[in-house]
Formats: structure tokens, C-alpha cells, sequence
């Protein structure tokens, strides 16, 4: 959106104000024309302010009045408005957003890191109140960067924003336990007297596939375990990714009686690999654990245990830290996220094959 | 937002065109401004506009050109962001979109009409380009009068407006054929010799729900059946209330052999209250057709046969219609749909009990 920084009725810029008081032209808009963002201290207030009024500078009113109105919209963007797993964040988010009468303009990337920053551009140009990303983040370091960098400009033009999970990036982050819920399904695995167990992992550039294997990982160790290479397949993060992840693994490893799946919709696959392609009885045979408990997770056959994630309150949370003041520090919080025993899993048979 | 009401180059007011005109200042800047809010007679109009051009009232160039421009921001309304259904359509709807250069700003009302004519004030204010109507129509009356003076409006404004299903409203609409679709499921049980089909509808009021339940009972009187009212129970268009419209059928009617769920959600609950409440073996005391097609349906159990309504290709081709230039005429579009069979059905039992 263009500016006008020119006052209309005395033709005095707003960059000569800035610089007759020796403060950068954002400074001087954020005392003239009360945008909002970072505050100004009075000293840096008052000489702005001596300036305008020695220059005789006139803010032009409507488009200032225009510029500075943040609008009541709160951008999200997820990686896929289809997948339930992002539908339940959308609706915390939504709710809360409802309660303080915002709206939600949401954006889908399917998966493409360019479309997030493009995004972010668009809904800083439509001056989006407040901006939450809800896509598992990317791993690429010069990626994150670019990401950090539009952010800074958002937050600088007064905008808020905050994640649900880890982007790399400084801004107020909500994110369900990834870590501890890995571990969960591990250890409910270990207690059944699964040893030989693989791995079903997403892209390896998401961020939430990095935290959960960091998790199975950890419980391991602490176990006297490891991860074998070979007892991980990393596919697409959906249903056809589990399917075919959980192919290669038992291709590679016929005596698996176990599989940890990052995510329902791989487990989805994965329980259809085993019936279909591969004619492995769960659970008498092979185990299987899902992450998210997804509405369909109850509904699978056998009844998928899962790690439950407080999805909709994770968007709820995100919400409410964009509606409070910034901190100072970035904020980073962790929902607690718990086991849930359905009929997929049961104790590991003695090996057969 | 506060606008200045002094013309920048002319230093007439906004007042004085409106004292001119002998209007209110909100009708001067309604047709000057292009405000959004009610719209203006012709007559208003006109008098207003010689007004303005009488005093060489010139309006604020840039709040002008905010004001007037429209947005590229298409508004898409559905009942639950969470529910695949309107995951598949909004996925079809964003992709056009984004080909298009739009975002989307999803809106869900959460099956509530009143916030459906809210967020389309809120559409307007905002300047959206478009709006796009998804959930399925209430049948009320009275709400179908409100939302056709809220869309009239909208159009008056020179926004464009699309339903995705027959909302009851002046505007294009591109609908899944659920009369047909119902009618194709059906057959499929009455093919399989059943005769006693109990039907789990959702609430009266939703259109959709009108429009499958005229299906069934075009198809039965087609072939010398008829829908007895206990064979038909409503409930929630959900798993849960699938769940509890399944139980209340069979206390009525133990001997139905079939069950058609008008749709896939309802089915879902209608195979667990079978499962676990009932204890029917699916599908050889009771089939189950569901409705949608929705991803998890190949996943229950067993998998469903069901009508697969052509979901993303209905939210493309209704943001099409709104690329469209507007036609003189409503456009009405009935996409086909086509029936899939899987396990939940089978040739109906003799009677057992």
C-alpha cells in the first residue's frame, strides 16, 4: 500500500521531521501518526514531536488513519486445509479469535516454503492484525532466514505474530509435546516387549519430524536401545507415505512386530499396508502407534493407539498469545500431550518368522 | 475508521456536498466513498453527485482509492473448519484461487445462520472481492430473506457472490447431485435384496440433508417402496450422531438390514454403534452405505461403500463462477457423483430375528 509521507496541507515531509530530529522516518511515524508496534521512549517522543511542530508538519489524516488501522483480520497459514490435523488447530484458533471478534484469513502452502513467505507479504500488505504460522516449520537454514526477515518487517509495522511449533524464528511459540509423546509410544511399545520396532518418519525438513524421532530416540537411549538406519522409512507425512514407508520397512526387516508411526494418517497407511500388501495380522503380529489421535484414529481397524495432542487448545493458546502484549522475551510453550491404548498394540509374539 | 471529511484540494467539506445534496453526510459518503453499508437509491445518488460536482468536491485520493478498491481476498464460509467435507472443497476453492492470485479468508460458523449473515457484514466492510458460500443452506425462511438482502448488497457493491450448494439465494451455485446420489445408493441396497433400509438423516433444516432424503424417496417409490417415518431417524450430521440415530432405529426396527447414512461422518458412528452397542456383524446381518466419500472411508471398518461427491472439483469450478464475469441469469450447476462399493455391504440376509 502506498503511503503518502507528504502532509497535505503543508507539504512538509515526514522524512524532514525525521531527520530534523534526528530519528529514523519508522520513529517518527510511530510518534505522529500512533502506529502501533514497538513503543518510543519520551525523550525520543518529545523530540519528534518538537520537530513536527517546529516544521509545521499536518499528518494527512484519512491516509494515515488508513496506514495505521491494523484491519481485524489474523492470518494462518497451514501447510494443508484438508488434513484434520491442521482443521483442529484451525478451530482453537477460531474460536478464540471469534471470542475477541477477529477474523481468520487462512492460507494454504501445501508444503511449499516459497507460497509461506508469499504469504506473509500479502498479509502484511493487507495489514493483517497478527500473523500465526501453524505448518510444521522447514529446516532449511536459508529458508529461515528469509522467514525471520518478513517477520521482523511485520512485527515492525506493528503486526504480531506467533507459531504452533518450532519455526526457528523469534516469535511466541505454541507447540503440543512432540518430544514427550515420542517417547510415550515408545515406552508403550518397550513395556509390550517390542524390540524390534521401525520407525515411520515424515520429511526429514520438517521440524515436527525431527522433534518426534528425537524423541524415539531419546527413549532408546534411555533404554540401551538405538535406531537402526534400517528400521526407519521416511515417506510423504500422509496416508500413502505410510503405506508405502511401511512396504520398505518390512522389505528390508520381516521381523519387525512393531511400527511407531509420526503421524495417524502414516499409520492409516501403515495398518492398510499390513492388510492389504503385506498380511500381517495387528495386532497379533505386528503393533502399531499412531501421533495425533485424529478423529478417525478410534474408527481405524484395529482402533489405532495414538499419542492424543492437544491440537484445538494448541490453536486456542497461539490466539491468546498473539492477542496478549509482546513480551519482551520470546515466549515458548509446550502442551502436554498423553498415551491413548486402543486395540493396534499388544504384546509382542515370540518370533515366527 | 476516521476519515477526513475536508476535501484535500478544494477544502470543501463532505458536510457541505451532503447540505447540498440534502442527504445525511453517511449517504454522501456512501456514494462519494463508495463506503460499504447500505447501498443508495439512484435518485440519492444523482443528487448527490451533482452536489459534489456543483462545489468541485474533490475526494481524499488516497482514502479514496483504499476505500473503493476492492480486495483480493475471496471469503469462503463453511460450517466446521475441522470437517473433511469442507476440507476437500476448500482445498478445490484455494487452489483456483491461488491461480488466480486471490487468498482465501475462511470463515466458520459453526452451523450457526446468524454468524453467517455476520461474517457477510464483516465480507463487505472489508471489501472482500467475493464470497463464497459453502456450508449447506438453512431452510428457514425468514434467515433465507436476511441472506439474500445481505448478498444483494454485497453484489450491489460490485462484489460477486457463489453457493456451494443450493443456499435458496439469487447467486451461482455449483452443487454435488445428491438427489442422484442418494438415489444411486439406494438402488445399490435394494439391488442387494434389501428391503428394510433404515435412513440417518442430519437436522431437517439443512438443505443438503432435504435434498438426499428427497433422493431416497424418489428411488424407493420408483420401485413401489416408500420411506415408513420409523425407518428415518435424524440427528446430529455427525459420527456421534450417527452413533446415537443408529441405536434409536434398531430399538424401533431390529429387523432393518440396512443402513444408508446420509453422510460418511453418520456412517462412521452407525458401524460403531453396531460394532459396540449392537453387536451386528457388518455386512452380514447389516450394510452400511455412508455419503461423501470422505478420505477415512476406505478406512473404517469395514470399509464403506459410499457415494464420492466430487468435493474439490465443486469448490474449483464455484470459484470459477465468481471469476466469471456475472451472468444475466443464475447459474446452476449439478456436478455428477458416482457410487463407490466396498465391504460394509452384501446381499441382505434372510430374516433372523
Amino acid at each position: 500500500m502506498a503511503i503518502s509521507r507528504r502532509s497535505a496541507s503543508t507539504g512538509v515531509t515526514l522524512q524532514q521531521v525525521a531527520d530534523h530530529a534526528g530519528v529514523s522516518i519508522a520513529t517518527a511515524s510511530r510518534v505522529l501518526h500512533g502506529s502501533s508496534g514497538r513503543s518510543v521512549g519520551a525523550e525520543l517522543r518529545r523530540r519528534v514531536e518538537e520537530a513536527a511542530a517546529a516544521l509545521a508538519y499536518v499528518s494527512n489524516a484519512p491516509a494515515q488513519a488508513l496506514a495505521r488501522s491494523r484491519t481485524s483480520v489474523v492470518g494462518l497459514i497451514v501447510h494443508d486445509v484438508a488434513d484434520p490435523y491442521f482443521g483442529a488447530i484451525a478451530t482453537g484458533v477460531m474460536r478464540t479469535a471469534r471470542a475477541h471478534d477477529l477474523m481468520v484469513m487462512l492460507a494454504a502452502t501445501f508444503r511449499d516454503p516459497r507460497l509461506e513467505l508469499e504469504y506473509l507479504v500479502r498479509l502484511r500488505t493487507q495489514r493483517a492484525r497478527a500473523v500465526l504460522l501453524a505448518g510444521s516449520g522447514f529446516t532449511d537454514p536459508a529458508f529461515v532466514g528469509e522467514l525471520g526477515h518478513h517477520l521482523a518487517g511485520f512485527t515492525a509495522d506493528g503486526g504480531r505474530v506467533a507459531c504452533v511449533g518450532d519455526h526457528g524464528v523469534e516469535a511466541d511459540t505454541v507447540t503440543p509435546d512432540n518430544r514427550r509423546g515420542a517417547a510415550l509410544a515408545l515406552a508403550h511399545l518397550w513395556e509390550l516387549g517390542h524390540r524390534r520396532i521401525g520407525v515411520l518418519a515424515g520429511p526429514d525438513e520438517l521440524v515436527t519430524v525431527r522433534e518426534r524421532l528425537a524423541g524415539v530416540r531419546e527413549a532408546l537411549r534411555e533404554r540401551g536401545g538405538r535406531l537402526d538406519p534400517a528400521d526407519l522409512a521416511a515417506a510423504d507425512f500422509t496416508r500413502a507415505g505410510g503405506r508405502q514407508a511401511a512396504g520398505e520397512l518390512f522389505r528390508r526387516r520381516p521381523d519387525l512386530t512393531a511400527l511407531l508411526a509420526l503421524n495417524d494418517g502414516m499409520a492409516a497407511g501403515a495398518l492398510a499396508a499390513l492388510r492389504e500388501d503385506l498380511g500381517r495380522a495387528v495386532p497379533a503380529e505386528v503393533s502399531v502407534v499412531g501421533f495425533g489421535d485424529l478423529p478417525y484414529a478410534q474408527d481405524l481397524h484395529p482402533a489405532l493407539t495414538t499419542v492424543r495432542l492437544p491440537l484445538e487448545r494448541t490453536g486456542e493458546r497461539a490466539m491468546e498469545l498473539i492477542l496478549d502484549a509482546p513480551g519482551a522475551v520470546r515466549r515458548t510453550e509446550s502442551l502436554p500431550v498423553e498415551l491413548v491404548v486402543r486395540t493396534s498394540t499388544a504384546p509382542a509374539a515370540a518370533p515366527t518368522r
